[in-house]
């Protein structure tokens, strides 16, 4: 499967990712910008399986890091991204055959093609997660033993930060206190492997599902099919209907968390819905009891026109629709949800997977 | 001028150099222990003058990073310091023909040792301050625009963090938050120079000069006596005697800061010293008035053996004679007081150079 990806693919393309990026993974508009301006310069993109890769060819995986509500107020320029990548390359003596996304999200479905479109190789179609994650660890590449390092950091001021580590909790803590540091955002060359290595610890097929999803948010058909499509594409359901009558946001540790509390309309009149964010939205509890957890997605639509907020866009009297979605399948594993589980963000709940 | 350095100098010139250290500059007892065993395992070091090395030789300096009162706690292994070098050279793709202080203290003049030992390389009989400081920047390398970075940061863990940065200014942002996060220390090797680069850039003699210090404080006279040759031999003069009344610590964004109190003794009787540190001391005020400031030295030394007691050992009840020294003349003018004057620290003081 070989799929050329243009400039005017890439609208649809940031719009359903940033459904996938469950309220985190970053602002499409901007993502979208970069890889748009990235194409115009340089042209198309390949969008290849890992099956068209040899084994022995290398990947590393291109992103973001840092609280998106910090990505949103400063903008990158264009040549981060691929400077990351470049430095890696060099530090590893080997050029890498293809970039892929490290998570879905608005932002970091985007930055692999800008990345790709400068250096002319192809974007895998996979991602680490089949979601947005806020911890460098919680990825597929992880749960098959992975290392996040050799890891580059990039900033917008050009400094740069090579990172080896024992595992990868301390890449997390070194390269979030370094993001910090930086001015809360940072580009990223990490879990550099081959793709023979890659292969089995991948999530197939995110980003056509996240281009499949954002075409059909943009058909110009009525909200309510609009709506119903994506939930049968998605194999999602719909959590709540009603009004954001408080948001609590703050930025701690490098990460945006908070709380938004939704009051129902419709025949969601008279309940209240509450989430809980870390950069994405990981609990949703109806009248107190959780009606979907983290791992599966929890994404905040806008009631009107059926697209993703982001839970740095969340803003008091918006007219939202939640919807769950079930999340890939190797998060359902025991070992998988120590990693992402609710407990593991703080809450006493057991994970229960959303049920279409 | 060449000079053996052997395994049973090393307690000399760690206690000389702690003399230097003003208070920081980490503890004479871990830096003489692990210097020791290195060169009794692998041999002396050759103490050269920077004269010694051609113009286009590299020397790359060797330091350990962070709080003190950490670094006390989390004795490092031997193999850590040559690990940081060894991997910098790798990078660098060139051997460096030495090694050399980057602060005088008792830990920082003995690390260079440990791995001058175990890589066969000499020291060069020099530092990069004439004594100790608390920040990267604070250097007559940086005086002298030499760039900390490429820099290797080594944990006891085994992480490792290569930095490359625009300013001095973000290699010590970034490097003290790794530092933290990495538990409170972290092993170095930075500003990498080549010899000819390096240097106008330094503070000469520094090693030979805390050897004789330390050669000094061991001699088997009246205490009175080594005081008295310690301020002929360090053209330092005697500020205060008196009793440690008062302590307040506490370790801030990987610094130790704190207060001493010092009730008068003798010819003091009726008059307190207050002291003022950040690893290193900083500011002493003399019934509220300055008596001695940084750039200049401050130490504290025990009444009754005349060794220095640095920051992290200071405790209530003990009998202390506090002595200033002039620092080297790199610091003395303007350029450098912007950069380690009192106002740098946060202290509404001019600097007035201490007079013998």
């Amino acid at each position: 499967m070989r799929t050329q990806i243009y400039a005017h693919d890439i609208d649809a393309l940031a719009l359903g990712a940033t459904v996938l990026g469950a309220g985190g993974g970053g602002d499409p508009y901007i993502g979208a910008l970069m890889a748009k301006q990235a194409m115009e310069t340089h042209g198309p993109v390949e969008l290849v399986s890992i099956d068209e890769l040899a084994d022995n060819e290398l990947v590393i995986p291109s992103a973001m890091m840092g609280a998106p509500t910090v990505m949103v107020e400063k903008i990158p320029s264009g040549q981060e991204p691929s400077a990351a990548f470049r430095q890696l390359e060099r530090f590893l003596g080997q050029k890498a055959a293809a970039t892929v996304s490290a998570e879905a999200g608005g932002l970091n479905s985007t930055i692999p093609f800008v990345v790709a479109a400068e250096l002319r190789i192809p974007v895998v179609d996979a991602d680490g997660m089949g979601r947005a994650f806020p911890e460098i660890p919680m990825t597929a590449f992880h749960l098959g033993g992975i290392s996040a390092t050799p890891m580059m950091l990039v900033d917008d001021k050009g400094n740069t930060l090579l990172l080896s580590t024992i595992d990868n909790a301390w890449t997390e803590a070194l390269s979030r206190s370094a993001t910090v540091v930086m001015g809360g955002s940072a580009m990223l060359a990490l879990y550099p492997a081959t793709a023979g290595r890659m292969r089995a610890h991948l999530v197939h097929g995110t980003l056509s599902r996240a281009l499949a999803i954002g075409r059909i948010l943009q058909q110009p058909m009525d909200r309510a099919d609009r709506l119903a499509e994506l939930l049968e594409q998605t194999s999602g359901r719909l959590l709540f209907t009603g009004k954001v009558t408080d948001v609590m946001r703050r930025t701690v540790g490098g990460f945006a968390r908070g709380t938004v509390t939704i009051e129902g309309l419709a025949e969601d009149t008279g309940s209240v819905l509450r989430l809980e964010f870390q950069n994405e939205n990981l609990v949703a509890l109806r009248d107190g009891a959780p009606v979907a957890t983290v791992p599966d997605l929890i994404t905040v639509m806008d009631l009107e026109t059926i697209r993703p907020i982001t839970t740095e866009e969340v803003r008091y009297g918006q007219r939202v629709t939640v919807i769950g979605m079930p999340c890939a399948d190797v998060w359902r594993q025991e070992a998988a949800l120590e990693l992402v589980g609710p407990r593991y963000f703080g809450y006493d709940l057991d994970y229960v997977p959303l049920r279409p």
